[in-house]
C-alpha cells in the first residue's frame, strides 16, 4: 500500500549504500577514530564556515537530545522547552532518566518565543524561593518545529539574544533540519543557523541515513571528556564509520539538502493538493511534513487506501492525520495520492 | 518581630522535648528497631484502624516525596501531579532527580480533579503512540494543597476510583494534613482518608516536630526491601528514636490533631480580620496557610512590621503574600497582627 | 599496514551489505515493527529452539549490557560480575550511570565458579547487615570472557544452578558469542548455551555487522514495557530494519557460526605461529583474540611492523599485546603477521 | 542488658538537650538561615582556624557521603575507595545511586596509602583506554577506619601530595571523627586535618548528638548551588536550627572532643581488659570501637549476658565481635563488662 506514514520508512539514499560498499574493506580504527568520521567532521565544519566547531555523531534523536541536555546541564539545571516539544511528549522520559527537569512551557503552535523564555527567566531569578527551583540551564527548541513550523532568523536572533543574556546555550533540534532549511519559507542559511545558538544536531535518519545525527557545538563548550560521556550513556558505536562514512557522502555535493529541498517539494505538492480538495491544515508547516484535521470516518476511509500517521485527537469526532514526505518520495506516489483523498 | 512567616520557626512542642529529655538515656536499637518507633507506628495504625498498614518514619516533606514516589514508581512511569503541586515547583526538581517524569496537569487552583485525571488516562492509553511516552503510574496530590484548600470526601472518593480503575495508586502529601482535617471546611476523618488512597504522609515538621514525617502504605503495597531503598536513599537516620519519639508523643492524648486546631482556629481569626479591614483573598483557604493579594507598596509598609512570606508576583502592582500560624502562635500574637494591618 | 587490532576494523561482511542494498527501497515501519526485524527474531528462536524466547536488537555491547542490566534488576539490586568482566572495566561506568554497583568478584583469570558465586550470595544472607548492602539481583558473565576464555558446559551448569537457586538471572554478555561457540575448546552448543542462562545476548558488531546486538530472554522474563525502556535509554532505532535486516542474514545459511569459525582458525594458526618462535600467552585463548606478554622494547619494534592492542602492563619491562581476527581475516594476512613477528 | 553494641544506642548529650529547651520558642529563619546555624559554623571555621572554609549541616553520614561526593564528581568521574570503606560496604549502594562507580581498591587492613593511590592513577592514565573507564576524581578515607585504625600525619600528609598533584579532591569521612582525633595514638590535631583535606565531615549522630553531620569544604572548593543541591537530594530540613543547635552544643566548651576522648578511655579499659582475658585483637584500634576474634560457641554464651555488634564471619568457627564506646558509658558498666567476659 502507498505510505506517507513517516520519514523513515525505506532504508538509505542509494549513494550512502555505495560509499559504505566502496569503502567497506579498508581497516580503519574503531569508536569515531576513522579517517571517515574525520572527512565528514571536516565537512560539516567547512559547512558552517565555523573551524573551532566540535562535531560528533551519534545514532539517533532521542540518545543525542538526551546525551547533549545531560552533557551541558549542571545537575541542578531543567531545560527550558516548548511543551509540545519532542522531548517532552515522545521521548519516554529519556531527559528525566537523566535526573533532570523539563521547564514546558505552554505554546500556541510549540514555538517558543523570546520574550517568554525571557518572562520564565525573569520570573524565576526575581522568586524568593527559586534556590529551591529547579535552574533553567538551557532552551531548547527544534527547527523545524515537530509540527513543521519555522523559526525566522529574527525569531533565532532574538532567542539567542536572550540565552547568551542569561549565559544559557540555546540547543536546536535538528532531527529534520534539512527540511527546515530548505523550506521556501525559510529565511535562514545553515550557516547563520549554526550563529544563532551553541549546539543543534543535523538529523540524518530521517533524512536519508540508515542512522545518524550529527552533533554541533558551535560555541567552544564541547563538554569536556565528551567520548567518556557517550560511552557511558551506552552511545559510542565500536565501528563509528558507519556514521562518519554517511555524513560524508550526505555532506558532499550538497546531497543532505538536495534531498530534503526534494522532499519539501514533494511535500507542497501534497499540501496544495489536499487544500484544494477542502482538506483543514493543522498548522500551518511549509516542510515535509503535513497536518491535516479530518472527521474520524474519513479518517478511517483513507487508511483503507494509504498509510499516514494518526497524530492526535482533535475534537470527539475529528483528528490530525499526518502525511510525510522524504527523499524516496516520487512525484508519481503524490499524484497517486492525491487520487486516493 | 512578629512573625507569620512560616509553621517551622519554633522549635518543637513542648511535650515532645519532654519526651525526648525522659527517654534520652534509654538505650535502643538504631535505624527503627527501638521500641519507641514500634510504639509509634502502632499508634498511627490504630489511628486509622488499619492494622495491616505499614509505616516508616522519614525526616523532612522533600525527602518523604521523592523516596515514596521513587519507590512505587516503575522506572517508565511518571506521577500525575497537578502544575501547583510541591512536587512541581519547590523541590528543586527531586523527583526528576531519580529519573521520574512529573506528568502536570494545569489546575485553576491547584486541585485535581478525577474528571481531569480519567481524560488525561483515557487519552493516554487512547495514543497510538503511548509506548514511546511516560507511562502515568501514580496521582500525587496535597491534603490540604500548597494554597490551603481540602479536597471533600466526595472529590477523593472519585480520584480514588479512577486511581483503582486504572491499577496506579493515589499518593497523599500530607504535609500540613493536620491543619488540613481540622478545618472547620473538611468533611473528612482521619480514618476516612487514610482509606481513600494508596499511601500518604503525616507531616511532623509543620505541626509541632522537630522533624519527621510519617509514610503510611495503606494496602498492603509497602515496596519490597522499603528499608534498604531508604538507607539507598540517604535517608535513614542512625537514632530513628527521635523520630519516633515525637510521632509517639503526637499521637498520644490527641496532640497532633489538638495542635492543628488550635492553628487553624487562629488562622480563621488572621483571615476574618484581614478580611474586615479589605483584603483580597488569593484563594478561600480554611486552613492554618492564609494568602492575600496585596499592592507592592502595602508590602513594603508591612514589612517592617511584621514578618510574612511573599509568595508569587500576581500582578505588575500586586503579589501574593502568605501569614501561616501554627501549634505556638498564640490568641496575643494575632490580635497585635491585626492591630498592624 | 597490516592490521590485528581488532575485530571490528572493516565495515560488514558483503552478504550483509548486499542485503541491505537489496532490501534498502521497501518501505517498512519504524521502531523495530518492520518484517525483517520479525524474520530475524524467528530466525534466532527457532536456533535455540525456544519459541518462547523473546528477542530484540540494540546498537552496541555497552548499551545492552546496561539496558538489560537496568532492566532486569531491581532499584536496590547490583550485579555479580569478575572483576575483569568488561562492564567494570571499560565501560565508563555505564551500569553505575543507571544506579546499580557492580558487586565484583576477584577472579585469577576472568571466569566466575560457581562455588564462588554461590560463596559470595551464602555470605550476603548470612550477614547481619544486609538490608544496609547492596542485594545481588544478577550474575554477569561473559562468553568468552574478556581474555578469550571459555565456560565448559559444566560450569555454565553449574552458575545457573546456583542463579536458580538464588532466584537471580544468569546473564551472558555474548559480545564475541560467536568466537566461543566454535571454539575447538568449546563443549557446548548454541541452543544448550542458552538453555544455560536467563538472558544473553548476540554479538553482531564483532561478527561481521555494521552494527548490533541481539538481546534474548530465555525465561519467559522480557521485562514488561521494554520497548519503552529502549526509548527511555535512548537506543531504539528508528530504522530498526537496519540491524533486523543484519541478523536476518547473519542467521541465514549458518552465516554468523561460519564467520566466527573463520576468525577462530585465523587465531589459532596466529596463535601456534606466536607458540613456535617462543612468544609467551598471557592466558589459554581458544578463540580470535590472542594475548601475549611481551617485553616493552620488542613490542616498540613489532608496532613498526604490525597494529595490534596494547592491552596492560604485565611488570616493569613486559606488557600484554593482544592479535584478533575476524571473518575478515584472510590466511595471506596470517602468514605475512608470523613473518613480521 | 548492659550493651556496648554500638555509639548511637542513647539520645543526646543532656547539655544539647537542655540548648533545644532553651532555644525553643526562638523564632528563626528555615533552611539553615537561622542564628544558631550561623553561630555553629562560625565556631567550627574557628576551630581550624580556617575563615574561607565553608559549612553545611546534614543528617546522618550515609547522606552527607552521598552528597558531597555527588556534588564534586563530574559525571563521568568515581571515587577512590578503601575496599572495607564504609561507602563500599555498608550504606546500600548510595554513592551508585547517584551515578558515580567505587573504585575500591583493595586493602590489608582498610587504609589506603599514597602509594597505592598513587600507583592507581599512574597505571590509569597510562592506559590507553583510559577513556573509556571511570575517571578518578576524588579519594575517599574515613578517619578513624571502619575498623578505628588511624592515618598518620604523615599518611595524610602524603594521600593529600598525591591528590593535590593529580588534582582531586581528598575527602574524609569522619563519622567518628572525634574518637580518632582524640585517641592515645592520634598524631594530628583538627586543625592540622583539616588542612590535609579538601573536605570532610564532623560526625555529630555518633557522639552524642541526636543527628546530625556538619561538612567542611576547606579549599575554596563550595560546589555552586550546594543548597539546591542539598534540596534535590532531599535532605535540606526545614528546621535546619535543629542540627545548628546541636553543633552549637558540642562547638562550645570543647565538648565534642571531651565527650570523644571520654569514649576512648572507656574503650581503653575495654581492650586492656579483653586482652587480658586472652581475648584476641582483630585490628589494633586505639579508639573508641574494639573488635576481637571470638569463638561462635563462646560468642553465643556472650550473647545471653551482654550486647555487642556480631561483625563479620573470621573462619570457620570464629567471628569478629564489636565493643563500643560513647559519651554515655560509664566507668561502672566498663567494670561491670568485664566481670562478664
Amino acid at each position: 500500500m502507498l505510505s506517507f506514514e513517516n520519514d523513515y520508512s525505506e532504508g538509505a539514499h542509494p549513494r550512502i549504500l555505495q560509499k559504505l560498499m566502496q569503502t567497506n574493506m579498508q581497516q580503519e580504527p574503531g569508536y569515531g577514530e576513522d579517517s571517515f568520521t574525520a572527512q565528514a567532521k571536516a565537512k560539516i565544519k567547512s559547512a558552517i564556515d565555523n573551524p573551532n566547531a566540535s562535531v560528533h555523531f551519534l545514532q539517533g534523536g532521542t540518545q543525542t537530545n538526551q546525551i547533549v541536555i545531560d552533557a551541558l546541564l549542571k545537575p541542578y539545571e531543567g531545560v527550558i522547552t516548548p511543551d509540545k516539544g519532542h522531548i517532552n511528549v515522545h521521548e519516554a522520559g529519556a531527559i528525566e532518566y537523566t535526573g533532570h527537569k523539563l521547564l514546558a512551557l505552554p505554546t500556541v503552535n510549540g514555538k517558543l518565543t523570546a520574550a517568554e523564555v525571557r518572562k520564565y527567566l525573569e520570573t524565576f531569578y526575581d522568586d524568593d524561593h527559586h534556590d529551591f527551583m529547579v535552574f533553567p540551564g538551557m532552551v531548547y527548541i527544534s527547527f523545524p518545529t515537530e509540527y513543521g513550523l519555522l523559526y525566522s532568523k529574527q525569531e533565532l536572533t532574538d532567542l539567542h539574544q536572550v540565552c547568551q543574556a542569561y549565559k544559557i546555550p540555546l540547543f536546536i533540534d535538528g532531527a529534520r533540519l534539512g527540511y527546515g532549511l530548505m523550506s521556501d519559507e525559510a529565511d535562514i542559511s545553515f550557516k547563520e543557523l549554526a550563529q544563532l545558538c551553541d549546539v543543534f544536531y543535523i538529523g540524518g535518519t530521517k533524512t536519508g541515513a540508515l542512522c545518524g545525527e550529527a552533533v554541533v557545538f558551535t560555541s567552544d563548550n564541547e563538554p569536556k571528556h565528551f567520548v567518556t560521556i557517550v560511552k557511558q550513556h551506552g552511545a559510542l558505536l565500536a565501528k563509528g564509520r558507519l556514521i562518519g562514512i554517511q555524513f560524508l557522502e550526505l555532506f558532499s555535493d550538497n546531497l543532505y539538502f538536495e534531498l530534503s529541498k526534494h522532499a519539501d517539494e514533494m511535500a507542497k505538492i501534497v499540501k496544495q493538493g489536499f487544500l484544494k480538495k477542502g482538506y483543514r491544515p493543522y498548522l500551518a508547516s511549509a516542510t515535509n511534513q503535513q497536518f491535516f484535521i479530518v472527521e474520524d470516518t474519513k479518517i478511517a476511509a483513507l487508511a483503507k487506501k494509504v498509510k499516514f500517521a494518526r497524530w492526535l485527537r482533535y475534537d470527539d469526532t475529528h483528528s490530525v492525520i499526518r502525511f510525510s514526505t522524504c527523499w524516496a518520495t516520487t512525484e508519481d506516489s503524490v499524484k497517486e495520492l492525491l487520487t486516493l483523498i
